[in-house]
This record gives structure tokens, sequence and C-alpha cells, in this order.
């Protein structure tokens, strides 16, 4: 119980500022849950799946169409917290937001009504829930800039460099269906680009993967 | 001094859990500003004008290219708050957003720092910003749905029928030019659609005016 503490606390920077009946209330409600890589986590605004604190692997929250395309929002890696996952606790926020793993992963639920009574109750856990949503928009709304005034071919070399620096390889298994579904781009427009940047001497195409031949210079294509 | 204090409080649903100190810190450091239309309110994340209280008016929240492409956000009319043009009292908050006044406007600016340390103190405060927050990272959301997801037309049919609502009238006086800041499109993609709406029998096209003549048709485009 007192590592479990230990691990919860460590999510919130302004833990020592809750009570401890707050405290307790937070770790009392917190269940671990681990999931395998592809699976689902959170299926959008009608579920109310609770804040998640990830302990280890990779999440990715994504948007979807109703005809279902996709274009990935951002990633959760260990030690972030997310709050869309509960967004019920939020009454204003109504954002489908999925979440689905991209490697084994492991988390912390905290069940949106618990966390929502605490943070109410809470000046500096509410404010810092605000700079967690504050920090969320600001990616969000970076992307909606992108998507609006960055041309495709920037947007995808950028989208590599960050795939490699996530991996931690050059070489990346990645099919040109899932690429378009970060970007939130067709398949064809992909291999399109993918095969400009291999004309530039940037990439080189495999069988089911692509290799970074040059950073540096897909860095510069990327660069925003 | 009383009528001040009413009006700013009937900006907050949580003004009566603040202190008697909280209310005269936010209402002493209240300034009212008016502008006149096309005026620029708000110039971007480097400035740091504080919380608006729009009184009267309209303002306009855009998002700016650095080529000086523009798209709408969203528009604040009388009762609403702002936020964004308080983005530096919250430190992950990194969003460029632009307002301009379209209309003859008025509003109280409360400097960020004064709103800052009243909602660090106040959970009831801190968690209406959150609300708030909550709210209009919805709209953004939404609309990079939108951007990512429908059709040029659906778009342009949804907003002439909102802008006719704001207006109040059928016949709006707006230029090609215009509309496209507003969708986040070229002068040329707005001119070839509304000759489409009016191939369709949906709009009138005049010198300097579009007249909506099937508004039902309209909204049914539009419909999303």
């Amino acid at each position: 119980m007192a590592d479990k503490r230990m691990e919860i606390a460590a999510f919130f920077s302004s833990w020592n500022k809750l009570t401890a009946a707050q405290q307790q209330s937070l770790c009392s409600a917190a269940q671990l849950r681990s999931v395998t890589a592809g699976e689902m986590v959170h299926g959008g605004s009608s579920e109310c799946t609770g804040l998640l604190l990830v302990c280890s692997g990779r999440l990715r929250a994504y948007s979807a169409s109703p005809d279902g395309r996709e274009i990935t929002l951002y990633r959760l890696l260990q030690r972030d917290v997310c709050l869309f996952s509960a967004s019920c606790a939020f009454h204003a926020l109504q954002i489908d937001i999925a979440i689905r793993a991209e490697e084994d992963s492991s988390f912390w639920i905290i069940p949106a009504d618990v966390y929502q009574r605490v943070a109410e109750a809470s000046g500096p856990l509410s404010t810092e829930t605000n700079r967690l949503m504050a920090s969320r928009f600001s990616e969000v709304m970076w992307l909606l800039e992108q998507v609006l005034w960055q041309s495709m071919d920037r947007r995808l070399a950028a989208f590599l460099v960050e795939e490699a620096n996530l991996e931690g390889t050059e070489e990346l298994h990645i099919t040109h269906e899932e690429i378009g579904s970060h970007l939130g781009t067709a398949r064809e427009v992909v291999t399109r680009m993918l095969h400009y940047l291999q004309s530039e001497g940037l990439v080189r195409l495999g069988r089911g993967s692509i290799e970074l031949t040059d950073r540096a210079g897909l860095e510069a294509v990327g660069d925003t």
C-alpha cells in the first residue's frame, strides 16, 4: 500500500498540497490495469474510463472520422497523465478521443467521479488539471495549424523523425496505411510522398520497412 | 463601484464561493475597454492582455499562418469570457490566438497575474476556469475534425447559416476573401463553392453580397 501511494503521488506535482483524506481518496480508488499492444483502452466520450496514469508502455490518443479514418493527436508515455479518458468528469469537454495501446502497457485508472470530487475541493489539484489540459490543448492547436498550413511532405518528414526517436531506431516497421492513420490522410498520399522523399535520398523503402538514410535532411524538410 | 461589482460577478458562476478579498481583487483590477469594429484586441501569445469579459459587441478569435492566412476558431459574444488572451497566466498554454473586434465592442480586462493568483487559491474558480478551457478545447477539436473530415462545400454551407444567425439577416455583406479567412482556405476555393451553391439554388450572389435563398437546403448540406 505504501508503494502504491508513492507511485500515485509521483504523478501529481500538487500531491503535498492535498489533505491526507484527499490523498487517501485518490489512492484507494486507483486500479492498476495492463493491456497488450493493439488493445483499445478508451473508446470515446461515451465511455467514462477515468483518469489514466501511465506506468509503462505507450498509448496513442487519436480522433476517428465517422467512416473510419484516423489522426493521431498525441502519444502518452511513462509518467504521462491522460485527462480525456475522464472527460465525463468535465461536463464542458465534449471530445471524442479514442486511446489504444501501441506497446504492452500498464497504467493506474482513477475513476472520473473520485478525481473530480478531489479536484473541485483542491485549488492546487484543480490548477494542475488546468495546466495539463492547457498543454494538451496546445498540442491539438499545433496539430490544427500543421493540418491547415503545412504541406504533407513536411508533416511526413517530421513524423518519420519523431517515430525514429520514439522507437530508438532508424529502421521503422510501419505500413503506409498506418502512417496515413497517424497523419489523417490516405495511404496513396503517403506512398507518393515516401517515393518523393526516397528520390531526394532521405529514406530507403523496403518491404514493410522505411529506413531513414539522412536524418538531418529529414529534419530540415520537417522543420516548421 | 457597486454596479461594476455586479457586472463582474455576473461573468462567474463561482463568484459566491470566492472570499470577499478575492472578489475585491478581481473587481478592483478590472478595467473597461471599448474598441471599434476591425480593431485588434489581442495579438498572440507574446502579448499578455489578460482575461476578457465581453459586455457588448462581437470579437473573433482566430489563428494566422506565418504567411498571413487565417482561420476563425470561435466568436466571443456578450457574456463570454476569453481565457486565451491571458495565456501568459497558464504556462503550459502555448497557443497563438489573435482576437479582433468584428463589431464595436466593450469588455472588462482582468490582468492575467491577478486572475491567476485568485484562481490558484480558489478551487471553485479554478474548476470554472477548467470548464471554460474544456469548452474552448471542444470547439477547436470540432474544428479540427471539420477541417480533416468534412468537405469544403459542407463547411461553407454551415458557415453561411451560422453567419446569417449571428447577423440576423438572410443577406450577408461579406467578401469571398473574408469567408476564406474564416474557413482557412483560399478566395478562389470559396468563389468556386459559392457558384456551386448558387447553381443548386441555395444562394444568390450579388455585388458584395450573398443572399441565402434556401436556408433549409443550406442546413441540409451543412449538417454534419
